[in-house]
């Protein structure tokens, strides 16, 4: 596991506009660690996309010759986000159907799942949840393949399974995850990629575009934005995030950020789910932040911005969708046209910085949440 | 499909303490669809005892034979949770290994999963939206059996699936879905069961407690604590609602139904994830409505239970665990013990009430929701 220095090796952020950002972080004052974390993003892509390649190809070309007939995954919290990503990628770019696996089957219930032909992969960046270590550790014996994505290699998780990919995201500060999430969606596309191909080898065409991440996340930690939007929520107590397919993910990791630093009640819903009852509930004082980029995903977005228009909701729109195809009133951070699969690993970077800078304005630490520990040992 | 006669053979609801909900019921004002609904759900677990046993036998034999080697469940919404409590009985009571298909990785992506062997089960009251439908016509192209659940024999999930079964809950009134919810648990509990035992028949034990199910629905549709419960929760704009296992279903179905019908914020988490992040937001101004039982699943959140009194969190304990298991604050609505798999037939009966009570106090009209349409036609 690489160790990190606070601050370095990662291009310094900006200067403009995320002065609070960086003076907690220069200062170690609330948020400093969190403000670190983010900030090495950037530098956490280059290095897996240097470091990591050659081991995840390694593993994909692996779990290519194992073929399964399906694939579990099993994580919590914001690794959980990190495996949705993957289970949508897994359906869609292996043609290989997918379940998110409950712990507690297994754990509570003892349940014990014929998994001959499966993939059970467990996602945790401790790798130190006894639950899952459970869930692997059954999976194996019920016939399963096991992979461990996490950011500790001598974790109880990654020696239980028999596959392991170490997400190289060196030691997170905050105990609300950033870093971490991201190098595990990385890592993750990474390997999707690479059994896609059979030789663990990325594609040209996507290898270009994932070379251009690290320069497009740095400029992204730049913009100040987030920092500025942060101010129109001083007083929500609860808001709706809103994203489909590639995206969803994000929504729910937004919403789960803005929950362990500012204590607000942020729901995360699908545009299709939103579609259904929980549309009742926007209105112009409860906000709603969408996410819309400009592929499929962000484009089946149409139906649930024209009502959310309707309704005069307060809507801030994040991606990389053109102004004109959001409503009129909508506030906007812009992020970088890519590929659809690439946008979850930066459009949740503006939404790691504005939780942040929301819990400074509110008087929170980020870095010491109440209630909160690193590692969730439920058994 | 049974057509239902408003008030009509479902034993009154009782006399004392439900007043209001009474009331309206019989002047046709605001919410009295709701009631209807909530109040024929003990004649509901009656009729579908009586006349869909055999039809839904059938179905479980043709399962067993077919003996899948995974099951994919889609379905939104209400009907979602639904399949969530099918999927935990599917891992736990066969062993077979289950997803959640995201229908948009299907209708926006263009996925098309391999799925010989594999049950797709589309779960919906209506049958009639597109997406779901697309989802289970293209699972049946890619070798999938497959298999409509939904209150509509004639909708278009139901001709597009190989089988079917009709949960027989007559036409719901209101827009948000109470009755066709209960009948879904009870036709996907007959339906596994009855796979379980591989004849279709379920086993003599179990069926007599589930012979008991209307007598004691009958009761908690009686019980005035609901009502009166609704009360605190007038001026709250933010709610957690929390449950494991077989539990978390009717966690996340209280949590739409409160979303739906009072137009509040009502995040639901299993008690293992909101020991993550979002623990840090309760506190005694964010209630907690926690679905405590006596089974496995309940004797789970013990450390739940400890964690949000240790945070002098308000919680309102939902299910038929001792009061002497619970905070010592907490405010309790007892259910029948039974068998923690038949618990969620009972316990989201309150908390439909609770729902429609606390619209009512709120001056909404829970049959009429802002927003809200009975079909989603997302595509």
């Amino acid at each position: 596991m690489v160790r990190e220095v606070p601050g370095g090796g990662t291009g310094r952020p900006g200067t403009e506009g995320v002065e609070m950002v960086e003076d907690t972080a220069e200062q170690a004052g609330p948020g400093a660690g969190m403000a670190t974390d983010i900030a090495e993003q950037a530098a956490g892509y280059e290095r897996l996309l240097a470091e990591g390649l050659d081991p995840i190809a390694a593993v994909a070309r692996r779990v290519a010759a194992l073929s399964p007939r399906f694939v579990l995954f099993t994580a919590r919290g914001t690794s959980d986000h990190a495996a949705l990503f993957a289970a949508y990628l897994t359906e869609i770019r292996l043609g290989i159907p997918v379940g998110l696996a409950s712990p507690s089957s297994i754990t509570v219930y003892g349940a014990r799942p014929e998994l001959r032909d499966a993939l059970v992969v467990g996602v945790s960046q401790s790798g130190g949840s006894p639950d899952l270590t459970e869930v692997v550790r059954v999976a194996r014996e019920q016939g399963a393949h096991t992979l461990a994505v996490t950011n500790n290699g001598s974790s109880p998780l990654a020696d239980v399974a028999e596959l392991h990919i170490d997400v190289r995201a060196g030691k997170e500060r905050a105990v609300a995850a950033t870093k971490t999430y991201t190098a595990e969606l990385l890592a993750l596309l990474l390997l999707i990629e690479g059994v896609r191909t059979g030789t663990g080898a990325i594609d040209p065409a996507d290898r270009a575009e994932l070379d251009r991440l690290p320069e497009l996340a740095r400029g992204l930690l730049e913009d100040p934005t987030p920092g500025q939007v942060a101010a129109r929520y001083r007083f929500a107590d609860r808001l709706v995030t809103t994203g489909r397919g590639y995206a969803y993910p994000t929504a729910r990791e937004t919403a789960l950020k803005l929950m362990e630093t500012s204590y607000l009640s942020a729901l995360a819903f699908s545009g299709a789910d939103l579609l259904h009852g929980p549309l009742a509930m926007t209105d112009p004082d409860v906000p709603v932040l969408a996410m819309v980029g400009d592929g499929p995903g962000g484009t089946a977005m149409a139906e649930v911005l024209g009502r959310l228009a309707e309704r005069r909701a307060d809507v801030l729109a994040v991606g990389s969708a053109d102004a004109a195809r959001l409503p009129a009133h909508a506030v906007r951070i812009g992020t970088p046209r890519v590929d659809e699969r690439f946008s979850p690993l930066l459009d949740i970077l503006p939404m790691q910085r504005l939780a942040l800078a929301l819990a400074l304005a509110r008087g929170e630490d980020p870095d010491a949440p109440r209630g909160l520990k690193k590692v969730t040992e439920t058994l």
